[in-house]
């Protein structure tokens, strides 16, 4: 057993920050949390002491929808809407991963980048590449570091260097399958790219793996309007975007990741709740490629589940705090705009959603309750306040350091307990 | 005269960047550039050649609207509108500065801090005191860096700590005029703080100084939907916010900086033209204080001058490349919402407003056309393309800089030709 002690925060309900001055945290040999005390319990038998000292502990960041291959294209081009986007400027960039040795170059990087910003564990999209698939997987398995890996299935309107077949992705996805058993933190995603560019036999192929296999499934939904009316087009008989994902068993059937959500609304509102079906809030992202804003608190309000994702390269950084900024920014533009209708995001309805909600899809991640995984990020933000002449309360020292930090800022990384160093 | 060569961008108009791949700039011993080169003239004659390689060689950053003492509030206590955050956060913080070495340690600080981030020369709001005010001017001076410093005057409605009379405002100006004389890169800057704190007495003195000086202008306008309508209960014979600063001498009689706008349109915005008022956009801010985003596509397209502001603390960064991202973002969300009508705006649009629009306030400053000052930033952006695997043109790593870099990756800084270490 080891104990933690340095300034706790954490969200174990989004409605506010469960905060620990000084306080302990005592993790087990399989890196569990065991519990959190202000003060330590008489006569607690533990090994070792690490005190942090005034520094924050929190839990580590979740990322729940980011595209590894566009690692390269982070911060560029930002001036197209999706569909042109991704044509122009992604899908060349996502051709070169056929490449084992470009791939384990940019995958071994956006691993180490991810660390950087404090994510430990993410929801990614690879490409079509099942060699290229593995290598991503092996990245995030050396490093010590949790993922859901999406062999991403697309088999039409789409150059053929960047398509699969249903027969080659389902044999993808079985050799992931079986060497990711020996990956305790790593797992498979079912990941059609997008209904218009996945023919009904692909859909078809994936429903019925996630019907066998009860994998997890993520993609995209109703984020441009151009590719809503694409798929009103493609899919005449679905009464709406999500619909037309489940009538092939990928909505809800088994746990499911929609990102972007930013014209779901009516029918398709009712289907997530229905379905339990997460939304994937990627608000910078939805920024850069002039998509709009998700009607987040809305979602909230009518029980519909939201976490986080920083949807690199639509999304111009990595880094979830960021992510969070946004997604707090955007609520206050919808809240001005609704005559205060929907009241905007908090901090720490945002923290809860890249910590404990993105957590869930991992199993007990995301908290510092007991029998939660020890995710953690010892920050010192130490020179983020001018010569500590503001006097600042947890809470404002973590708001500060989400507003202003940076990589600089986050001093150790802890994932299922053990504490990562650079992969 | 010193020659450098690097890879020179600047924006000499809004439509597009110069670019001198290797280019060279000559600077005199004042610090004006000569010329922009792409090879070297035959004999041309200079002292020193310094080679920056292949890093970008821009401009320097603007800072047009900006709160020196509210530094210390940055990236906190962002759960409020204007009008109570103000009340609640701000001017709490700003009557510490009656405190000269308080005011002394932040100022020092916050000089240091625009430094870092690359921003060379600001329009700034002080507070009501004058000291403090003087130790601000001295900071900027003693760092070689420009600015226009504002001895803010505002007499009702907030607390009396925080209040001056108009005659102590105008004999704080008076001292700052002559102490400021001898100060090259530093001018005093007429800042009534906003029409509802400000009597009809303060602002006539205020617009018969300008009258009298000629010196600039800076405040706020229509900011945020409860200021406007107090401003409109306050000033029912003016036919707009705009007006009510018009009608005392404060608005383009002589150079104007309204920070916000967001609510400008019709008279307002007819007034602005008119008088060649300059829009500060603050878009970070505008989302932090939920204001709403001013319609800055169609400003432009009206023939309004558009500069941009960090606003700290209502804006949570002091980096300019910060703030354009999201001039850049805010303007796609009103693409999207207007059905097209407005396009968002382009990275050389924005780069322009940081730079030459903004520099204008300065004498020749912000581009490196001949006659400008050499006010410029050496960029270091190794390391933010992954391996260098990406093949990118000057313009796509200056973008990349923009969304992805911070103050690492500026490696040497220059103000009117003197390049200025860490203040």
């Amino acid at each position: 057993m080891i104990v933690y002690q340095a300034n706790i925060l954490f969200t174990s309900s989004s409605t506010h920050f469960d905060v620990y001055e000084r306080g302990y945290i005592a993790v087990d040999e399989c890196g569990i949390i065991q519990g959190v005390y202000h003060t330590l319990p008489e006569d607690f038998a533990y090994d070792q002491l690490v005190d942090f000292g005034d520094k924050l502990l929190i839990p580590a960041m979740n990322d729940m929808h980011v595209h590894a291959p566009q690692l390269g294209n982070m911060g560029i081009a930002m001036d197209m809407q999706l569909l042109p986007w991704l044509n122009t400027y992604i899908f060349p960039e996502e051709t070169k991963f056929a490449d084992e040795a470009y791939a384990e170059t940019i995958y071994y990087s956006f691993v180490s980048e991810l660390w950087r910003h404090g994510t430990m564990r993410a929801a990614v999209f690879a490409t079509v590449h099942t060699p290229a698939t593995h290598i991503l997987a092996r990245a995030f398995n050396e490093a010590g570091m949790g993922a859901l890996i999406g062999l991403v299935g697309m088999d039409r309107h789409t150059p053929a260097t960047l398509c699969n077949t249903p027969a080659e992705w389902a044999a993808g996805m079985q050799t992931l399958i079986e060497s990711l058993a020996s990956m305790p933190l790593i797992k498979p995603i079912i990941t059609p790219r997008f209904i218009p560019l996945c023919t009904p036999e692909m859909l078809r192929s994936m429903g019925e793996m996630a019907k066998q296999t009860l994998l997890p499934v993520q993609s995209h939904l109703s984020e441009n309007q151009q590719e809503i009316a694409w798929v009103h087009e493609l899919e005449p008989e679905a009464t709406c975007y999500g619909d037309a994902y489940h009538r092939y068993g990928l909505f809800g059937q088994t746990p499911t990741l929609m990102a972007h959500c930013c014209y779901t609304e009516g029918e398709e509102l009712h289907l997530m709740c229905e379905q339990n079906v997460c939304a994937v809030h990627c608000p910078t992202s939805n920024c850069n490629l002039a998509s709009g804003i998700a009607p987040i608190r809305k979602f909230l309000q009518e029980g519909v589940q939201v976490v986080l994702g920083s949807d690199i390269a639509g999304g111009h950084h990595l880094s979830m705090f960021r992510v969070m900024q946004y997604a707090i920014q955007m609520s206050k533009l919808q809240y001005v705009s609704s005559n205060s209708q929907y009241p905007f995001l908090t901090l720490s309805e945002v923290f809860y959603m890249a910590t404990k909600a993105g957590g869930a899809f991992f199993g007990r991640v995301g908290s510092f309750e007991p029998g939660y995984a020890f995710d953690a990020l010892v920050i010192d933000d130490h020179g983020l306040s001018p010569h500590h002449l503001i006097a600042s309360s947890p809470i404002e020292r973590l708001e500060r350091f989400v507003y202003l930090g940076d990589d600089r800022h986050i001093q150790h990384r802890f994932c299922q307990g053990q504490e990562i160093t650079q992969p």
